[in-house]
């Protein structure tokens, strides 16, 4: 769908205003220091997917900025994006939502008793092309120089928007992030990897964002049976793994067989990754 | 003076507009990735402080993040910066400006062809108040876990915000970052210190912003014939050195007395920190 064919409402702040003219302050600080948090909430069949687990995140994520995120904001988070699905009157659509510590005069240090900005809108659902599920992708990996608490679910992401474009520039598709010889997460979502039968991905910890979909996929694995455990990775492991694959509110499970130029597991999509795929689809679309 | 009564115009991409109205997309890219640079330039009597040093920093930080700024950009910066000024009717005052990649339906990797969005406004200038020069101030060390190109002045601020916030609490003003037992810079200034007769101060690289004021006091340092040198600092040397002092737009030179409650130089601005200032404040106000 094309984006001037979007639903065409956006929320900010109690107001509903056209995407067109839906903006925030110049003094938002947003805007001037990546001052807020996000999150991206895939709707299937109308219904959001892991909402309380977003809502945890997102709250976790204000408790520690001291965003001035309040019980009540969240009923009213939640209000709005359930409104704004049934509205957008489509299928399958993702709710992208944005909380800032709100506008005052530029300083560095917030002002006290600030309110926060709140953006709440609807677009369609970008899910992995059915050939990308089929072929898989191929990644690279990046020296991971982001900021030292990207648990936190941050604005301020300019480190993976480069990371994401060196991707595409290499001809890859997503940037698998290395510090200090560890695998941590991409850009926009986490790494998994199989290994003689096991699947593992990274612990949480203050250097990873720990995705929605990562925690639906560790409890896919407890249902399905598959042994799973977070473990540490190393980027020497890279070329043994037998499968790779990515989790993600958009990437949902998607293959990766290729690291870095190496073939991973033959260069196809290996057979836990397509059972946990299939696993997910059934969870998701019913 | 209240920033109700400030200056009420805001430039916004070729518009004048009137603050309380001035705002941005909430795509852009600004707002939902800190996608951008910014900023801060002082006037003194109605004359931009070393702007050739601003731009040539925004040129430098747009050309790395590949932001599409032209030189005619820059060339517009320059008359609307001069024009705000004169039009505020203030003598001392600073520009503040934003260049963001611009707005586009999210998506991690930019889309080809943007347009910056450029942001320009003017406030009445923050000068270190007199007693602050005359009794200094007290700064805390801080784990420097920014992401690892802050010598981009980069709109991702939130470990600054949170590393200012942090100091203010500790009754402190302001605080310096150490990485890897070294000094860096300050959430919004950079640090000097005097030992035996000599200033020194960190050297340039991926890991410090290179402030235009740290730049200024350099030159400064040569014309008065201080002995001055950009060499490492250990967090280990601070409570050994003689004098200590911040450089930043907004906080010029002040001086500081007190570093993680040890106290600095008998507790007093020292004659070198004393004779710098004056020299700038000689450059600058004439």
């Amino acid at each position: 769908m094309n984006p001037a064919e979007w639903p065409r409402e956006v929320w900010v702040n109690g107001r509903i205003v056209p995407r067109a003219e839906a903006a925030v302050s110049v003094e938002d600080r947003g805007f001037q220091f990546g001052d807020g948090l996000y999150e991206v909430i895939r709707a299937y069949h109308g219904k959001l997917f892991r909402m309380d687990s977003h809502m945890r995140r997102l709250t976790n994520g204000a408790a520690f900025l001291e965003l001035g995120l309040t019980p009540a904001h969240v009923d009213e988070i939640r209000k709005v994006s359930d409104d704004l699905v049934q509205r957008a009157g489509l299928d399958d659509v993702a709710v992208i939502m944005f909380v800032t510590r709100g506008a005052a005069s530029r300083s560095h240090a917030p002002p006290e008793g600030m309110r926060p900005t709140i953006v709440i809108y609807v677009r369609p659902a970008t899910t992995p092309a059915p050939e990308l599920l089929r072929d898989g992708i191929a990644a690279i990996t990046v020296t991971d120089s982001r900021w030292g608490h990207v648990n936190v679910k941050s604005l301020a992401l300019q480190p993976n928007v480069l990371a994401k474009r060196r991707a595409l520039r290499a001809g890859a598709a997503e940037a698998i992030f290395i510090r200090d010889g560890h695998v941590t997460d991409c850009t926009a979502s986490n790494p998994f990897f199989v290994v003689r039968g096991q699947v593992k991905t990274p612990p949480e910890s203050n250097y990873i964002l720990s995705g929605i979909t990562r925690e639906a996929v560790l409890d896919l694995c407890r249902q399905e049976g598959v042994a799973c455990v977070e473990v540490g990775v190393l980027d020497t492991d890279l070329p043994r793994v037998d499968e790779a694959f990515l989790t993600g509110t958009s990437d949902e499970i998607t293959p990766v067989v290729k690291i870095d130029g190496h073939v991973i597991g033959g260069g196809t999509p290996g057979p836990i990754t397509q059972r946990l795929a299939a696993a997910f689809r059934q969870a998701t679309r019913g």
